[in-house]
């Protein structure tokens, strides 16, 4: 399949080196984003540019979208000049952003009124997983579909799953959230009793790491908060959104989260302070801070 | 040093298969224990009987408390004829319970007083490490006396770190709990969320599991609740009391555990519901009823 024209539209930090590894792979690929820099070394590399997503749509047989948040989405799929406005039967849609699963869900709705077929498959793996081409992407839909895209998730990323259906990739991404934002928060409360404690978090972190504690985060995200290294890696602004995608969705099914929203609320602190750019293991030297003690030794 | 006397109070579920281990490895043993079952046992394996905590010090070099919860190591330290009726200048007194921080310090004070040493060494592993041998073991104390009682952690154990100095050991096993239960609760939101979504949990886990939310509770606690199997493991009455160690704690040195405490009020809910036999991973399935969905298959 790797014939199939493929349109890319979000060329940001990730979509930019995943639109890069679609070309390396052979894919004819049209592009589209809002600032031009990005457009112009993609067509450096041989893309076509389009100037609206529903010009991509018109020039290419799956539509990829890459974008920051929820309202991006809409915009480029339901808004004026938009995806929608360019759809045919037989087209494929991906929306590879992280939004909520509702979102998915409408994009299948109206992809199927046209005939058309649709995926959502967000993903992890940052930045650095998108230059590499290592991505997990997590994807819900269609089966005929995620088979039809299997080649071109094969060019961004390797840990690809098909999950279930419509928004069964963003339920999945939502987990993922959940799970680390929670597991950086655990790290982080026994970490900083061990610190005030006068005990050295370097050696509990090991000790830990030998056990039924074990996790990455205590592994990666503990490591960075006992160096006090908090460039992203993954930012807590994004965090913060996707744990508010998982409250959302949450709310809508009458799941209770408790410790999510404690944890987001936390974040959302952290965001308000002007730490949002920072890494989410962050999460973990603000809780040192609350409690008056640091996990990193001071900085001269 | 495989010739000092060793005395070993507390032979339940833990102590029984530790201080069987001491004997496999050819240490001289002294054993005491409330109820006589387990002393037979150990009698007809070599060990001698005492009549009381302070007998088991007067024939000992180093003697090893291993007992359930805080008011047991009180009694047999500091009560009528007890450990410290009977301890002598270069005596090394052990205690392997799970306790908090500030008794293993008292009980190191009292063991100086005395010109002894002591140490504070909880463990990890569960009742299948205690047989096989292969219990983590944190320790806080002199280093001098971790070096005197490594031949006899080597009999009981396979992951032993010295930490610090008394308390520790238990600050580090109540780090430990705090990141096991909290994990505990991430993975539990997350699954009860796809759950609850009509998405496979099981397809959910093995996704997380390739990226930053893997954690061996994710790997083990996972399946279990996926799986509806709450045989223990480790009990969530014995969980509570841990997190209440590590709640104690963080209050006497000011350090705000929010999400400990949250876990460790839905544990004590499912504790006082008569749930407290049941292996910690059931928490997961309590957050499943509370969301009316389920983790597992119902049975038939």
């Amino acid at each position: 399949m790797a014939n199939e024209r493929i349109g890319f539209i979000g060329l940001g930090v990730m979509g930019r080196p995943m639109a890069e590894n679609l070309l390396k792979h052979g894919f004819s690929l049209t592009v589209h984003n809002r600032s031009q820099a990005p457009v112009e070394a993609l067509v450096a590399q041989g893309a076509a540019r389009a100037s609206s997503p529903e010009e991509v749509a018109r020039a290419s047989d799956v539509v990829i979208t890459m974008l920051p948040d929820t309202p991006d989405v809409e915009a480029v799929y339901f808004g004026p000049q938009g995806i929608m406005n360019g759809v045919r039967a037989g087209m494929l849609l991906i929306d590879m952003s992280t939004v909520s699963p509702a979102i998915a869900q409408r994009i299948d709705r109206a992809a199927r009124a046209a005939g058309a077929q649709s995926l959502d498959a967000p993903v992890s793996g940052g930045d650095v997983g998108a230059r590499a081409g290592t991505l997990s992407i997590m994807v819900g839909g269609d089966a005929a579909a995620f088979e039809r895209a299997r080649p071109i998730f094969e060019a961004m990323g390797k840990n690809i799953v098909h999950i279930g259906d419509a928004g069964a990739g963003q339920i999945t991404k939502a987990c993922n959230q959940v799970v680390v934002a929670l597991t950086i928060e655990a790290v982080g409360e026994a970490l900083v009793l061990a610190a005030k404690a006068g005990v050295d978090p370097a050696k509990v972190r090991q000790a830990l790491l030998g056990g039924f504690a074990q996790s990455r985060v205590l592994e990666l995200h503990g490591q960075r908060a006992l160096e006090g290294r908090f460039d992203p890696g993954f930012r807590l602004r994004l965090h913060r959104k996707d744990l508010h995608i998982a409250l959302e969705t949450g709310e809508a099914l009458g799941v209770p989260l408790p410790v999510t929203r404690l944890v987001h609320d936390t974040i959302r602190e952290m965001v308000e302070a002007g730490r949002g750019e920072q890494d989410h293991s962050a999460l973990m030297a603000y809780l040192a801070e609350r409690a008056q003690t640091r996990l990193a030794p001071a900085a001269d």
